[in-house]
């Protein structure tokens, strides 16, 4: 089968390899698709070469199908699944106390351990969900950032009425902003990216633009108050300095872009208006089992984040161009 | 009578000022304490410029002794009162919401409008709470400080059985540590000045002082698993460091401390470990009551707090004997 490997220094190659051999509890996929995550950007510039081995595989947002499962599973061969990409301890704090996702010793599939970009994937099958036939190949490979998406939201307790501001209109930002609509919550993204300005727009979605002013804007939208919710998810300092002054007297502020580097966060406004901010990752099964109920029922547009399919050929491709932005949006390597 | 005022660059002048006749709705009230407060030391060195007048009166942390009433107000000549030294407009999204103490047009009696060092001051009847018998003038002088730990350790949630690390073993410091205690929980205080660290272990607190390495004592202290929460109490950017490295996986930091510029906070922590950070400033008419109550029962041991009396006429040196630091914790200025 084709394969992808991560060989360090900004290079992908891609080659032969043996077809996994399931061990017990495991099942065989053959993927159909896998996205370029911002993760996975991070991984081509280096940033993770302390989690990732040189030759390992990357892709953790995978739509695939079944093989071969044991019969125990229920899983037969030729539905289709999503892959929950996650190893955990089962011992820790984290895993003890129903938050396995942020297991102190956790394990990626897809960073850590071997993920999707390759043909064949064996995979424990406790970590398969099943994929509604109405979904589409590519609507169902972007239910992995959308279940970031119902995360994040429901970690903020978004509901109805709230004015709520996501910072950054990138797939996740996007994601984030249409739950949250769900909700019934008032949305506004700011983006700078213009082909994104326009997507969201299509979308749906209210847009403060390149070439609006952030601040003036939510003090008008708001009537003076700030927003109910930022969700911050640039990973830009401009947002963190931001983020401070257009929230609302005990306004929250969700945490969901990475930051490499410390970043000076304005305390005294913390302190002064009571603000609360949480950090927000990844995501717990219940999370996966809203984001495709709310998929496959329409509530959030998934098949227009799609911009390009390419194949696995063209990874090395692939995440330059994403890493150098302009008219992308999700990029899907297609397997099938 | 005699009055403070607050004449700039460092310096309060001590003067005749008439008796003060109250308006509609207030009472009169000789003061009896006040406690000198970080707040009085920023304003001293010229920090609180854009809040407080030329010739205004410090002094928010009151102990004093009805004069005159309305009737209507249920208070009598003679009684002790403690001030909520707190004006709010009513109508702001904070006074909406329940939480007028965070009112956008927010005036402190003691920064914006005159405060207490002075022998009469007319006070709005619904600001006063009365003192029980069984206290005597310095403990009450305390209560407002400890009105501010009960509503720290209320917003904080701290539970039987939490790890709480509190960063700064000041007056609020302690006080919150106390108040932590005495709903059950494990509380640890970092202090680097000795005379304090004395004090807090006699008080029966556990201390990490300066001699010691906070990370490792939480390492060992929690298994490995971080404080379930931090109190940030010291202004100082080495806690902001500290403070997202000591807190377990999704823990609580409560920003207690003000923290004048911009400080590096690492964002990284806060969304790999899902932690939450919310400013808690000021109180509400329930954290007051809250404090009276421990105080009154003995559940938090206020008298060796109070480490020296002056008379007014001493208020510039007692401040910049407090901004030297030093064998200190509460002043109080006396003026019974």
């Amino acid at each position: 089968m084709r394969s992808s490997f991560y060989e360090g220094e900004r290079r992908f190659r891609i080659g032969p390899a043996p077809i996994p051999i399931p061990a017990v509890g495991e099942a065989l996929l053959r993927v159909r698709r896998v996205g370029i995550c911002g993760t996975d950007l991070h991984i081509f510039q280096g940033h993770l070469d302390h989690r990732i081995p040189r030759g390992g595989v990357i892709g953790h947002e995978t739509l695939a199908e079944v093989t071969e499962a044991p019969a125990v599973s229920g899983f037969h061969a030729g539905e289709r699944v999503v892959v929950e990409p996650l190893r955990t301890c089962g011992a820790c704090r984290a895993c003890r106390t129903g938050a396995a996702y942020l297991c102190y010793r956790l394990r990626v599939l897809g960073v850590e351990d071997p993920g999707g970009m390759r043909e064949y994937w064996a995979v424990p099958t406790d970590r398969l969900l099943r994929v509604p036939a109405t979904l589409a190949d590519d609507e169902a490979a972007v239910i992995e950032p959308l279940a970031v998406a119902t995360h994040d939201v429901r970690r903020a307790e978004v509901k109805a009425g709230d004015a709520v501001l996501v910072f950054g209109g990138g797939p996740i930002g996007a994601l984030i902003a249409m739950v949250a609509r769900h909700r019934g919550a008032r949305v506004v993204v700011t983006e700078v990216n213009p082909f994104r300005v326009e997507m969201l727009r299509k979308l749906g979605l209210e847009v403060v633009g390149p070439e609006q002013d952030t601040a003036r804007f939510v003090e008008q939208w708001t009537g003076g108050d700030g927003a109910d919710i930022v969700f911050e998810v640039t990973g830009n300092p401009a947002a963190v300095r931001a983020m401070t002054d257009l929230v609302r007297v005990q306004g929250t502020i969700s945490m969901v872009a990475i930051h490499g580097e410390p970043i000076p966060v304005d305390l005294y406004r913390f302190f002064a208006r009571e603000l609360t901010m949480h950090g927000s990752r990844l995501y717990s099964r219940g999370d996966w089992e809203e984001a495709i109920r709310l998929a496959a029922t329409g509530a959030v547009t998934l098949a227009p984040l799609v911009t390009r399919r390419i194949p696995l050929e063209s990874l090395q491709q692939g995440l330059e161009e994403a890493l150098r932005g302009g008219p992308v949006m999700k990029v899907l390597i297609d397997l099938a």
